[in-house]
């Protein structure tokens, strides 16, 4: 007999959160139906009920994923966001960076995601779109620098978006592997370089 | 009875080779025992005498990547390498992107190897290292050309190099995930964009 809607609900949610906590502490590498069900303290037949095989279990870590990022309180949503291209520009690149240890955990999963989602073509394709979303949306702040006189307007604003996008991405992987040659403050400090470099150029 | 040396070795070899297809195919999350007996046309049982875990098959994969590397003609090495600290930089900078085909495989499995690596200590630490390396190499071309005036002297030396290296190790990540987006004549012409930053800021 298959659970009570409620059940079902609550019981997505708990298994979820276990693979949350799977992935945060041994990647996808480690993300089985055996470690989830532990992680539970069910049984993996029970797992198996939800998550008929590794993929489906991979697909759903990564709308997990998903949901915990728009969870985030995102500059471009929060009343007192910078106003202006230029400190846009710099929230959103800040945005991404391992800062607190909880964006440190959704970092280190997200990094993580990337082989799985190389191997399949549909994930590539859905990190491939949200990679270029957050472009648009770095090219937006880039452009209204620009034309504010923030920035100056020599260079195409999609090269800069992508640049700046690359940038912060593999600060983030350089952090996770060397958090105590890239403590909060150097990044920081790192994404400032890199925008004095972008005004002065 | 155990193989003899020279069989062992040829054998090895073989396995190197499989494991290679695996990961540029599957990705570290598809390398398994089965997958990789499967690709040799060889018993499960066979490989389990190589590589006792999954763990092992693991480490192995991370020494044939690292031997793939080090096969490669480095710009350091070679003859012809461009002399001068800024242009030592572009060449380091160029070597690190997946600008040919079998680049971009080599490219494919270190993205993917990140996952693994950063739930090891012992392997996360590794890549650790390897990641300071290049980075070192580049602060030395980057303090160079600051000498020689082929850039400013201002900012940290070790400030531009790590951004550099972010730089690049994120283009990475965004070619291979978007590689009509990031065709090898974009990767190339965003490297000599973010130099013409450095060198005007």
């Amino acid at each position: 007999m298959p659970p009570a809607r409620g059940d079902h609900e609550a019981r997505r949610r708990d298994v979820s959160e276990a693979v949350w906590r799977v992935l945060a502490a041994r990647g996808f590498a480690g993300l089985t139906l055996r470690a989830v069900a532990a992680e539970m303290g069910a049984t993996t037949g029970l797992l198996t009920h939800y998550f008929p095989s590794k993929q489906a279990l991979v697909a759903h870590a990564l709308e997990v994923l998903d949901e915990h990022s728009d969870a985030r309180p995102r500059p471009a949503a929060d009343s007192a966001a910078p106003a202006g291209g230029l400190a846009m520009v710099r929230a959103l690149l800040l945005d991404v960076l391992p800062l607190t240890e909880r964006d440190a955990t959704d970092n280190r999963i997200w990094v993580g995601s990337w082989d799985a989602a190389l191997a399949a073509p549909g994930l590539a394709a859905e990190h491939a779109e949200r990679y270029r979303r957050s472009r648009r949306r770095l090219l937006d702040h880039v452009t209204a620098a620009q034309l504010a006189g923030e920035l100056p307007a020599g260079r195409a604003a999609e090269d800069v978006a992508a640049t700046a996008q690359c940038f912060v991405l593999g600060l983030v992987v350089q952090a996770l592997f060397a958090p105590e040659e890239f403590p909060p403050e150097r990044q920081v400090a790192l994404v400032d370089g890199f925008l004095a470099g972008l005004r002065a150029a």
